[in-house]
């Protein structure tokens, strides 16, 4: 399978913040790019820089052979994919589908089998690096799905990433996507648990940074999300929102799987209470906030 | 406070794995160094190159003026400072003490306070780095107590480290190095489940690795420690017994702070089942076989 770019088509259904700045590198590499997004105002600008609005699913997915998707939670994957108004019901044969939102890998499987019996390619690619990987066109793309299919959508997944690979069959994306999540998240408690005790303890949390990020204790939370907590930065790189997200299809997928994850029950545990305490659209390094305030 | 090399005579307890490249990396730069060790034999290669070995702590003690402690658990500690034949009883008013054990917090305040008494002046300055750290004198020091003493004794800590930093009073090098291990911990069983996740949900952890270790999950451990588990290679660089030594004095010292540590709390739970199934010996990322046996 070959395709030249002259010949493809993208649509793009999803033009948050990690949407737009993806679609926009597309733009710009040349593609033709059409677009649908459920607030069309944040389509806006990829429209000013060449893409085509599209007013529906249905007609953006009749006129694209690559449909990339990148919309919030599985409900929504769900329905853009699989809905009467879905992709699946109105794209043409031959069309490659990419779903890069994170989502559950039992749904991407399911995709993948829809997509087949109507001739069409799908495949399950979520990213990690946020919006400034996003922005920077140096996500890591973890992708599940055919061989084939994969080497024929590198062209494209190279346009907003660095490190793509190809994990397995199709859900293999999406599990992979959830090792990283379950990874960073008990990272996050260890660094908040440190800065907590830190504070405790009446030390100095910068010069505690100072003696324990190059060594054993050192990962990227240390480095970039502690210095972000010390000065009570609490932007979202990465929302709280959509971390429980991710912990709740982790922890549904793990359970179904017989896997034991003690770790990450805590986890999604912990940011739940942090949500109920109005943080849901912090950053996902608010965490500290539950610990500070629990020794008062 | 200055302190010439010509003048200084360290004593060195306790040529463990770590102690014996310490002491090794004093003699080298030219200090005089009387040792004791509980095995004589581990001294051996310390006497070869020049260290004078002393049978009893009290011996060492008044023949010293710069005592250095790098034994066991907060017990070794306490006894060979504050025991009758310790270190406080019969070191020359005027020495220096340094434990470089990591115990607790409120027991270097006691050493402090007690050794201030007789006019000796005491530091707690636990390290990190581990046994390849301390063979290659690039160990991350992290003192607690007074300035003017640690000022006189940072020309022998830069002889076996690289990183040293005053963090404070007294305990305050052992509250770092708390941090640390709580930072340490919650990592570690982050790379674990994300590992035993890859591995259940059928996936390459190598490649999983590929798509994670770069972004925001990333990790010394996983860099690390997750190739080793893949390989089946538990050595130890670090006990999982030492390691549950360090999260007890931790966990004690949060709780009397009354901060709540969930995260560290269920990290010592687990390497405490780990220890019950016979890996106290292992290294601490044999924690993964927690996880993969308990999916079978």
């Amino acid at each position: 399978m070959t395709l030249s770019k002259e010949d493809t088509i993208i649509g793009f259904i999803g033009t948050g913040v990690m949407g737009k700045s993806m679609a926009g590198h597309l733009l710009r590499a040349g593609y033709q790019v059409l677009v649908f997004n459920r607030t069309k105002a944040r389509a806006e600008e990829l429209i000013q820089i060449g893409a085509v609005w599209q007013d529906t699913v249905e007609k953006l997915a009749a006129r694209s052979n690559v449909i990339i998707t990148m919309v919030g939670y599985p409900k929504d994957v769900e329905e853009v994919y699989l809905g009467k108004d879905g992709i699946i019901s109105h794209a043409k044969s031959g069309s490659y589908l990419v779903d890069m939102t994170t989502s559950a890998p039992d749904l991407a499987k399911r995709i993948y089998t829809e997509a087949l019996a109507q001739g069409m390619y799908a495949l399950d690619a979520p990213v990690s690096g946020g919006d400034i990987g996003a922005k920077e066109a140096r996500l890591s793309i973890m992708v599940g799905g055919d061989n084939d299919v994969f080497n024929a959508l590198v062209p494209i997944f190279n346009c907003v990433g660095k490190n793509v690979v190809l994990q397995g069959n199709a859900g293999a994306g999406q599990h992979t996507k959830m090792c990283n999540q379950i990874a960073v998240a008990l990272t996050m408690i260890g660094v908040c648990e440190a800065i907590a005790y830190a504070k405790t303890a009446g030390l100095n949390p910068e010069t505690v940074l100072k003696s324990i990020e190059s060594g054993a204790a050192g990962s990227f939370s240390l480095t970039n999300l502690a210095p972000r907590m010390l000065t009570d930065n609490f932007a979202p790189g990465f929302y709280v929102k959509h971390f429980i997200k991710d912990m709740t299809i982790a922890l549904a997928s793990a359970q179904e799987m017989g896997l034991l994850t003690p770790g990450l029950e805590l986890a999604k545990s912990l940011y739940e209470q942090l949500a109920q305490q109005g943080e849901e659209n912090s950053g996902t390094h608010a965490l500290i906030k539950l610990y500070l305030q629990k020794d008062k």
